[in-house]
């Protein structure tokens, strides 16, 4: 079956929107948006270990290509609610299966990565 | 539904499973293995962009994780022939449909782009 395009390709956008989807960050904001409008700050906790700067520099990159919406309410305190696009309700559900795939498969990547470091000496 | 593992804890080694597996070159590089088992010089010219020291970095992770394994004929010329594991093949076909979802839907992305950057000003 054919595609439009071919991120096997360095010249066709397909590459540039495998390479923004494909980010960890990526992985974690979009599913974390399947469960409804958040706030800067409730996606700042919901996603451990993640900065501001990284944050609002990923969020801005998904506004840009249309995956995530920005609202403004303009009230003080300032209200700003992200959400995800229709486009991106189509994506989402495979990056949610990465995620499960990570939960439950890391006790097997974690095994092979001790036995491998064993065998080639490294710690 | 309770997975073993939490992608949203940074103390969770499920995260550091996620990094493995995101990122464009993985994307491109297990998916291209699901078509059977390939020298490093047929992936190198399968995907275009990549350097030989991402690609020789990239398949040393996937093999040191138990993602991929690295077959060593021994001949010379040398021949050495990377291939999935089986716990890989249980995570490809997600990420080739993250591969197909790109190639489908970058148009809409270029245009949501070409947008936001007229609507705010960038070029």
């Amino acid at each position: 079956m054919a595609y439009p395009g071919n991120v096997y390709s360095v010249k066709c956008s397909a590459r540039d929107a495998l390479t923004l989807i494909s980010g960890k960050w990526v992985m974690l904001i979009l599913p974390a948006l399947a469960e409804g409008s958040m706030r800067n700050g409730e996606l700042m906790r919901k996603i451990e270990g993640i900065s501001q700067k990284v944050l609002t520099q990923t969020l801005r990159q998904l506004e840009r290509h249309g995956l995530v919406s920005r609202v403004d309410y303009g009230e003080k305190p300032a209200c700003v609610q992200y959400s995800l696009t229709r486009v991106a309700e189509s994506l989402v559900s495979t990056l949610a299966a990465l995620d499960r795939w990570a939960e439950i498969n890391f006790p097997e990547l974690d095994a092979a990565r001790v036995k491998y470091d064993q065998e080639n000496g490294s710690s």
